[in-house]
């Protein structure tokens, strides 16, 4: 094992503006762990949409700045703190992640402390790269196609169906055999769907759009939503779904208020509740974090793969939230640390 | 009892248009209960913001035109169909509803037909008038007050908290020691409900009403709302709440789509459900709906009292539609058939 440096290289984040005048890489000490935290060497770290929201000041918490973004990646244990877990993680290759105002650190920079329970071995067959994008996609796929099965839901219907997550929640119901109403915006995407074999693929911008959702969602019975978009969309697709039906906004890519027609609430007995990865895994204790995080795993090269469009050193942080904002349905955008 | 005639005087709504022009009284036959249904000799009927929102086709459903409106109100059973529970109600004094699609016709007539199980026997010391606003309003208040409490809820926040049934909320929640935030519109609504001992009162067009509301709604856990005002005040209510609140809709006196911040959705775990008297009253047994209503008929002379601002004949029906709807906060107008 190498030995660590004193300094590293990191992105900064100076501002919460998405200015990209205002990401920089800086060279700053290397952090060590303190009991019960691991140091890990980054191998690889994903753009997200929850980082844009970030950058931009918009998600749902901020980190003091000058902050280091980048909430997921993946990496090598090269030191641990006083712990069990630390200690059986050190020398592992894992995924980790920064995604909590309580870890000073970001995943866009040479290494990361993080605390061990943020830290998730790598199975053998699965590489960095997949590894790097396992903790927010996968798991959240994972999470909303799981709460569709436990309330016997019989389809979802899902916004943002072309994104990187959305195709993850299409592939892994199928599995299910849960078919999934799949709502994108633009004509390429419903292609790119009904390349991937999707059945239900429609477009938001398409005239007959609101009828022919309402009548797929009452055929199919698609009374769980999940919603990324927000904005008119959570309104279009709750009057869409049938009686009772519930709608997990997970997401906010129209940077607009979520609405909804109050007939829908209050007459059809729809509910509207929020998704977030972080609040569902807190919720969860160790042993099923690791078990979920197996099964994750064992998907990662099928259902739950991640295709990606380019790769960044990290000098390059700006460009690389630019190339993936201007085109989400190409693939996930990698930093390289 | 006097002998039932052959037509009655009922008021009709010619169009979902809400023009005074199309609602007049017409002389049409008495209907006659078939098995399971009781005919009522209508005593009081009330105007409801509900009415007002079905006779401008904005309910959650529609009759068939030339409808009856009116959708609760008092009288006495004059003849009932076959079957126990319609025998045991002859010659009863009653409330009844018809706020049901299957429910032909409306309480602004003379008679009404009703199933046995959507009318209630009055307790003696209950007039005519109290029980005609008792199922709506009283029960509502009664359900959404249990809601409250059968959560655990430390306290309550309401919008449009100066209405009939938001003062009816304020003084049962007081009963059982729940504090309520009440958010209202208006300078004199303030008054009235300070007049009334409130002890939060919070004006909506108050340059600081946000940072007021969320810090009262913080101090004393408000983590359940009800609105029935929707558009942008669900989202100012709702992102005033604390993490993990709930918020029920019951209404949408500003006739616009709710309005919520997907981070309050997403990051603070809160929800948002409607609620529907008839929908709720629908999973009761018959024995609790039972229960229920003689509890709500118990106070119907302190806590879930009603105030009238005005009496008309049915031939008013438009004008006192017109005037209810200038001044909700003046009391109840009724008509008497």
């Amino acid at each position: 094992m190498t030995s660590i440096p004193n300094s590293m290289r990191a992105v900064q984040l100076r501002a919460y503006d998405g200015k990209p005048e205002n990401i920089a890489v800086a060279q700053i000490p290397v952090p060590r762990p303190n009991a019960g935290e691991v140091l890990v060497r980054m191998a690889a770290a994903p753009v997200n949409p929850s980082d844009l929201a970030f950058t931009r000041g918009l998600y749902g918490f901020k980190k003091p700045l000058p902050a280091i973004p980048g909430f997921e990646g993946s990496g090598t244990v090269v030191e641990a703190g006083k712990g069990m877990m630390a200690r059986f993680l050190k020398g592992k290759r894992v995924a980790c992640h920064a995604a909590d105002p309580k870890i000073a650190g970001g995943t866009w920079a040479e290494y990361l402390v993080t605390p061990a329970n943020a830290a998730v071995p790598l199975r053998k067959e699965v590489d960095m790269e997949q590894g790097a994008t396992m903790l927010v996609n996968p798991m959240t796929a994972w999470a909303l196609v799981e709460a569709a099965r436990q309330g016997s839901h019989p389809a979802i219907v899902q916004t943002a169906a072309a994104s990187a997550l959305g195709r993850m929640v299409l592939r892994l119901a199928r599995k299910f055999s849960l078919p999934v109403i799949n709502v994108v915006r633009r004509a390429e995407q419903v292609e790119l769907l009904r390349g991937m074999g999707a059945e239900y693929v429609l477009n938001s911008s398409d005239a007959d759009f609101d009828s022919k959702l309402r009548e797929l969602c009452q055929q199919l019975k698609a009374s769980i939503g999940f919603d990324s978009v927000a904005g008119e969309t959570t309104l279009r697709v709750l009057r869409a779904q049938p009686r009772g039906s519930r709608m997990l906004v997970y997401g906010a890519l129209a940077l607009a208020p979520c609405q909804m027609d109050p007939g829908s609430l209050i007459f059809e007995g729809k509910r509207v509740e929020g998704f977030w990865l972080s609040g569902w895994l807190r919720d969860k204790s160790l042993l099923s974090k690791f078990r979920i995080a197996q099964q994750v795993q064992k998907l990662l090269a099928g259902e739950l793969r991640t295709d990606f469009q380019a790769r960044f050193p990290l000098e390059e942080a700006a460009r690389a939230l630019q190339q993936y904002a201007a085109n989400m349905t190409a693939g996930k955008v990698l930093l390289i640390p």
